[in-house]
């Protein structure tokens, strides 16, 4: 079961995007498998992709299309990944595009497509055909929940979130949907995330602040240190809010703008923690004091990676040791571990690079009991501080990644 | 239950080298958790460390008694890791040594401490005073196997291995013992060795070669991507074979003196894996045709640290899209996927980048089965390749990682 993820709240209609999504038989599921998102003309859109070099055709399409120009519409499977396809595959993504282009009548480069599922198996792709038309029936803008259930596949729960707020007197609308449960790591993992907004900004502008937001949000998550093929997050801006154009970083609304990207990015990106493949636990590991940016990174990925700590974690063990362990193995530059300060939750556990002078075997086993976890290593050499968030290691992760396809 | 891994074989006695190994009750196994190694005077000794910056009090010791001077004896203790135990452990480590230098009227700086097992507790000191003196008193060269059992921890069986090799006319002995199965990983990772010979050769030539053999065998081996606090491998060489003295890198007898250190070196490295946490295959991950040996070694272990590639080897399910993901991901300088091959074991399952055209999923799951995968991946961009030896992850390995200590 998801760990502290509530109910998806209410998904907010953004004015100028329309929904629909069906169960078109692609994944073997009974669920929606198949979703369109139109937007309308004059939309700026932003994609960061997977940085995996053997990426999906459907990315290589998507990217293709990207810099031909307007975005009117995002075309997304689950079930079938239509990665290690080859020339077939690109052909495939296209069609895809072709069917949505005619269905909505937009040109075809104007369709992105996102696909997430099972690698190496062709597109079936006579089921897009009907698929995509029922879909096209049916757009309506409050039909963001059915489009997050549409793109899930190992998750148990569909994921999104909602944000309105003021930009000077205009009310802005930001909702979002996301996917992803295991394969999840730094630089878009095995994740698609769809975001709109009904606010009027320049594309450029908008693809920097996507940049920066995901960096903070996304690429902070793991849950098991690998990445995959299809990965992608989408923040599409309509401008239907009636302001004025936001076109230069400089312009005072960007702060607010960026508090409300980076709210709502954050709690789609934990949400795929909280839905993380065999979690028990959510934890955060925070890195404090150190001397680089770069420095306090490696040791909260070196401690949040570790398959010994996760185990320790699933076991509820307070077992320090293994904590200091990977903080001891990261790559940095400088660390000097008779500075070290760890804490678990509110319980100081090591002090000094060593265990710390109070702390008993029963303090520990009572911290690590929640479900929810912090792992706070202080360094104490530095003002640089990060954060990363994953789970722990379970019996039920290796069953689900060994039973997955089978 | 350990994979290919023959009962241990005999292991030769090194005239020069006596060893006594007792059960002192510092583990709570019920097998010998104490060896004492004494080495005759004038043995070249040569050692690498772990290279974690959290590392144990023996660790420290270790490293400044070899630093003053002749080694005369070593004390390994299991059980217990005497790590974030900060002043106390180390002056520990340091009694420990006393009283080896005591029981062989020895100087307590020519004895080196190793210690493996639960970090963060002291080490039961009273119990290595009577420990000690035990195996002082039993001493002999043919008690290799009995040392061998004295480091295990969560290790199944005991691992050690034998050569004999002419160097002109003279029979050199060679012979070791290693333990270690999980939080293994290169450089150095949970692991102790001990190896000794009755060579005579120069002490910096010696240790020159133990690091690069260790780099070939023990630092090409991983189960888990964890490193630990305690790691070290030992090479001692009593010079008590009838030969002229090694004092050269340009000495003849080097280059067959490197290929059995090779030899001997890799079957105990392989060995830890054959012995890994939760094994149920043997995987051999080989990478052909990068264009830089870094390139080889990033794409090797990021698919031997894969936890999905390792889940899929477990479920012996030929997800060849996993394993291609995995190398796309690896930092590399240059990697063109539409060149890619990969095979498991005799069969081709990806070709440009792809699924192989003849590759059918019986194939793949055929493939799989064996207990040893050779996972070949060819890049077809250069000269350079390595390989690397790993484990599968299996239900198995998070059950003893989650439960070792409780």
């Amino acid at each position: 079961m998801p760990v502290g993820l509530p109910d998806i709240p209410d998904l907010k209609p953004v004015t100028g995007v329309r929904l629909g999504a069906k169960d078109s038989g692609i994944s073997n599921k009974d669920k929606e498998d198949l979703a369109v998102i139109e937007c309308v003309s004059g939309t700026s859109a932003a994609v960061t992709f997977t940085q995996n070099r053997f990426c999906a055709a459907p990315v290589t399409v998507a990217r293709e299309h990207l810099r031909r120009g307007e975005v009117r519409a995002l075309v997304i499977n689950s079930g079938n990944a239509n990665a290690g396809t080859g020339a077939e595959g690109i052909r495939d993504a296209e069609k895809t595009c072709e069917m949505v282009a005619q269905a909505l009548d937009v040109p075809a480069v104007s369709v992105l497509p996102f696909s997430t599922g099972v690698i190496g198996q062709n597109l079936p792709i006579d089921r897009f055909e009907q698929g995509i038309a029922m879909c096209a029936d049916e757009l309506k803008e409050d039909n963001w929940l059915s489009a997050a259930r549409a793109i899930m596949t190992t998750d148990l729960v569909p994921k999104g979130g909602s944000r309105h707020f003021l930009l000077d007197d205009t009310e802005i609308k930001l909702t979002g949907i996301a996917k992803g449960s295991g394969m999840i790591r730094p630089n878009m993992a095995t994740m698609l995330a769809f975001v709109a907004t009904d606010l009027s900004i320049d594309q450029a502008l908008l693809q920097h602040l996507l940049e920066q937001t995901v960096r903070d949000t996304f690429n902070q998550v793991t849950v098991d240190g690998d990445t995959s093929t299809n990965d992608a997050c989408v923040l599409l801006a309509t401008g239907c809010a009636d302001m004025a154009r936001i076109e230069e970083p400089s312009d005072p609304r960007v702060e607010e703008l960026k508090v409300q990207l980076k709210d709502l990015f954050l709690e789609l990106a934990q949400s795929l923690v909280r839905d993380g493949e065999g979690v028990t636990k959510f934890v955060t590991v925070g890195v404090e004091g150190a001397q680089t940016y770069d420095d306090a990174q490696s040791i909260a990925f070196s401690v949040a990676e570790s398959p010994l700590v996760k185990t320790a974690l699933f076991a509820s063990d307070p077992n320090w040791g293994r904590i200091l362990a990977a903080v001891g193995r990261a790559e940095t530059t400088r660390l000097d571990i008779s500075k070290v300060e760890i804490w678990i939750n509110d319980t100081l556990i090591v002090s000094g690079g060593e265990r710390a002078l109070d702390y008993t075997e029963e303090a520990g086993q009572e911290a690590m009991r929640p479900e929810e976890i912090h792992i706070r290593i202080m360094l104490g050499i530095g003002e640089q501080s990060t954060k990363v968030w994953t789970t722990d290691l379970s019996y039920e992760y290796v069953k689900i990644n060994a039973e997955y396809r089978s």
